[in-house]
């Protein structure tokens, strides 16, 4: 039987019994047919010595079964790793990151524990995925809608706890954790706190209002290993009324800097609440994910030939534009709301672009109503392109789509994401594509398509993310090259201020180290002080984004 | 000469001279005569033994100057309390809360270091007044605005920190704090990280992303005792281009359920984005702040008679409203942006009313627009009855109201302040509203109107604040009464859930205890936790918000 590592066998013996009394021992697993299981499969380290294994597995089903566990895990020293639903693919899956941890599998957790209609609050647990949420929705009728991410098999928690967003903004144009209200977290001592105003011990605040009294403690368990979190809640959104979207065309390579400033200007100004799409006919953006057809005329093809990483000249690329009517780029806009409101809306954003930007045209799309028809749901794609995902509507299309289709010449076996952030004007984006693609081809990175065609693929409210899946394959010697050459671009990336919203597992400590540079990586040594004040036995998820216990940090481990 | 608690006089003398390297000898004070000015001239301890003294300040002109004086203070182990402007009148002024602690004034920090347009972002230092943007805004025609505070004097950092509230949100429907974006700030030891993306060391991303990569430790550094706050950044709106406002009137008492229901839906659909005002003529609801006429009816006085706390009789008001046109309850929504958006959307909003409520009628004011002219401005409640500070204008007005007025029979010398949150639904604000009417009138607390006729005057997205200005007298015997009954009415409010969102700095103690009651004060356990960790020589603002370093834990000063 595998043991954690550095416990000792008897020491093991004694913690699988406290395990077992605790949650009973069926949902104690220790057995590789079930072990193997949180191996992570799209691991970048797969075949080789690094890879993290999982000697057991427990799976309490309360909040106060966990605290018992955690105490176990103190008194034998057993490093524990804390898992939702484990869908966390391409940054880690469910493997922990300090190889021979306890996956402590958080499924049974699954309780949909509160909905206020009214308020448009959900409270849940940890292993409660998006369908669970909108099924329970649906059964019973409840007139709320929850934003969406790329695939709705994952934790709602875990989700936001990373700090990943979704298509149609949580609420009031913002990311999901920035739609969180209220916490309850298991210490890695054992004890239990509840944030906000939930911390009285009432119950009455807690989903209604984020900050208590005192210091605001929720955002130190996002993107850390300081706590197991067990219960959370969210503001959501009243159900959808209508959906429009409409695009802004513009002719001209440098119409980039106004259209994306007149985008922040619009949700700013809180006229335009969904997340903006970006794209270049003209390049020839990355198409599968925005409808567009590939470019196939050989004039146009033979304008966009990448020479030593050079840009393909925008000047014959806009004169070719003007002769077949093909924006520069376009800017998609997104409207929830009333149709009456989204027009006005809408109209205020086109007398905006055409005071601002000459020569720009637009591409208007008929509004959706909701509740949708089946026949409207079975054709989105027929109301410009429409996914489901843009308007709450569960799915793993866009799972399926991003690395595992025809566009991808070699899948691999897995695959892990390279996401930098990058500022939300049109010179960095210019920059970046610049930086990217010259990069990329400089270190033998492949391609799916050159950065010069893509453009940021999700936006923060004021950050975009160029996002990219890197493939994993069976070679031990290939996966070692993409490693190093993901670790170099993405120091090449953080040089210039574009640090990673959120990194694979594996990589963690490179990239923490790269992205803390600031007084020789002080806020990197400020969340160790924390680590070892909140975790003194250093059991919690050593090593999760770059942080080590003291213990294993003077063993040179981190 | 005074001397910092718990220091050696020969400490003390090396430590000045050391601050005075620093600063320069101009910049400490030591005498009477300028350190009695940091003495809280609203203390609810004035002329008693506990009314804090500051012995001496010490005001740093840079981040840096900042960590060297921190530095000095952790080799002499002195307390040291920074303050901005000093202006958190009603909580605690610029006093310390551990009396004979040395004041940090960061005033001479007062550099607006960025301003970005097209982004609508601000960077400042914490001497940074609302006044001092708005006049920077102004002299370089910069077409930004920023969300008002009561006051406009204080500090933007400041205000942020305690998690303030200004009346046309920051943005996207949020206080103050949810608007901020990137922080320094020099820890108790004296180094000094970056949050977010900045802690890259690259200010690229600083003010644009929230997070970086890593644990999200921003938080962490309101109301506490964790940092000097040294830049912070913040999200603002673009200059308003309109405003408009109008009323619901409802004519029952239970109306009050959906009036609130369909205010919170409107806020969650994003078709309303202003601070909303709640008030009830029948009730006579307080007026100065929302322009009504004083009930002067004898009829109308008759029926508001509150007799053992009892709720004066909805029926018999009813039907007086009834007959004299008299809502019993009224909702002002507010609007910003383009008229012909805000049109439509309080279209909208007429239309679920009078869909939902019967009998509801709609009271309109003439739409504003941007720049108002000078007439305008001179004008403002005229329209509706506007005020300075809800269209973004800077104003000292609402405070020379709130407790220095005719409608207070006995000012007193001072004031601070009771600001219990309540959730934001009928049924909890009627239930508030019985519960504080009953206490105050058990316990003898004087009230400048009944608390029927109060509405929660401010609001976070979702939940509102029953604020009120308790009057401090030159009578230690009447303050010391005071003191008993705010703390009995806190712990009251805190039984109910209604914790406070902030309080007076004299009261921490008691108030954070009652707050964090859950599983034995976990949280506050789990504060002190961090403290011990974050500021191991215990110097920093010693018992704000009831964190105490271990040393005066343990000598039971908390």
């Amino acid at each position: 039987m595998a043991v954690p590592t550095g416990v000792s066998e008897q020491d093991w013996a004694a913690a699988l019994e406290g395990f077992s009394a605790v949650v009973g021992s069926e949902w104690v697993f220790t057995e590789e047919e079930h072990t193997s299981l949180y191996h992570d499969v799209y691991s970048i380290y797969q075949g080789e010595p690094e890879d993290p294994v999982v000697p057991a597995a427990v799976a309490p089903y309360t909040a106060e079964e966990v605290q018992q566990c955690v105490r176990i895990a103190n008194q034998y020293k057993i490093p524990i790793y804390p898992i939702s639903t484990g869908k966390n693919l391409g940054y880690g899956g469910s493997a922990p990151v300090y190889s021979g941890s306890l996956v402590l599998d958080l499924k049974r957790m699954d309780r949909i524990l509160n909905v206020d209609v009214e308020k448009a609050t959900v409270l849940v647990e940890p292993g409660v995925t998006f369908y669970d949420i909108v099924d329970h929705f649906e059964r019973n009728n409840i007139p709320l809608t929850l934003d969406m991410p790329d695939p709705a098999w994952g934790s709602l928690i875990g989700n936001a706890l990373e700090r990943g967003m979704g298509h149609t903004y949580s609420q009031h144009g913002r990311d999901r954790w920035s739609g969180h209200c209220g916490m309850e977290v298991v210490l890695p001592t054992g004890d239990m706190i509840r944030t906000g105003p939930g911390a009285s011990g009432s119950d009455v605040l807690w989903q209604d209002q984020k900050y208590g009294i005192g210091p605001d403690v929720h955002g130190i368990f996002t993107q850390s290993n300081y706590g197991v979190i067990t219960k959370m809640g969210f503001w959501i959104r009243p159900a959808h009324e209508g959906f429009r979207h409409a695009r802004v065309h513009v002719p001209r390579f440098d119409d980039i800097h106004k259209l994306v400033a007149l985008d922040t200007r619009l949700h700013n100004m809180e006229i335009c609440n969904g997340m903006s799409v970006m794209a270049s006919p003209l390049y020839g953006s990355f198409g599968p994910m925005l409808f567009m057809p590939p470019v196939t005329d050989p004039e146009h093809l033979a304008l966009l030939e990448v020479r030593n990483g050079e840009r393909p000249d925008p000047g014959p690329l806009a004169a070719y534009g003007e002769r077949n009517r093909l924006a520069f780029w376009w800017l998609e806009l997104k409207f929830h709301g009333p149709n009456s409101v989204t027009q006005a809306q809408w109209d205020y954003a086109k007398d905006l672009f055409s005071r601002e930007i000459p020569g720009c045209w637009f591409e208007e799309y008929e509004p959706l109503e909701f509740p949708l028809s089946e026949e409207v749901k079975a054709n989105l794609n027929t109301y410009g392109h429409v996914e489901m995902v843009n308007i709450g509507i569960p799915s793993l299309h866009r799972f399926a789509m991003s690395m595992r289709n025809q566009f991808n010449p070699e899948p691999g076996v897995g695959h892990f994401w390279f996401a930098p952030m990058i500022p939300k004007t049109g010179e960095q984006i210019l920059l970046a594509q610049e930086v990217l693609q010259k990069n990329c081809e400089r270190l033998g990175i492949p391609l799916l398509a050159p950065y010069y065609s893509m453009m940021p693929l999700m936006w923060y409210p004021r950050a975009g993310i160029f996002l990219a899946g890197w493939n994993v394959h069976a070679d031990p010697e290939r996966n070692r090259r993409t490693r190093e050459q993901y670790v170099e671009l993405s120091q090449i990336c953080a040089d210039h201020g574009w640090t990673e919203y959120r990194a694979p597992a594996p990589l963690h400590d490179q990239i923490m180290r790269m992205s803390n540079g600031f007084n020789d990586h002080a806020l990197l040594r400020f969340h160790e002080t924390l680590k070892d004040a909140i975790d003194p036995n250093g059991i919690l998820s050593a090593g999760r984004y770059g942080i080590w216990p003291q213990h294993l940090r003077e063993e040179g481990q981190g």
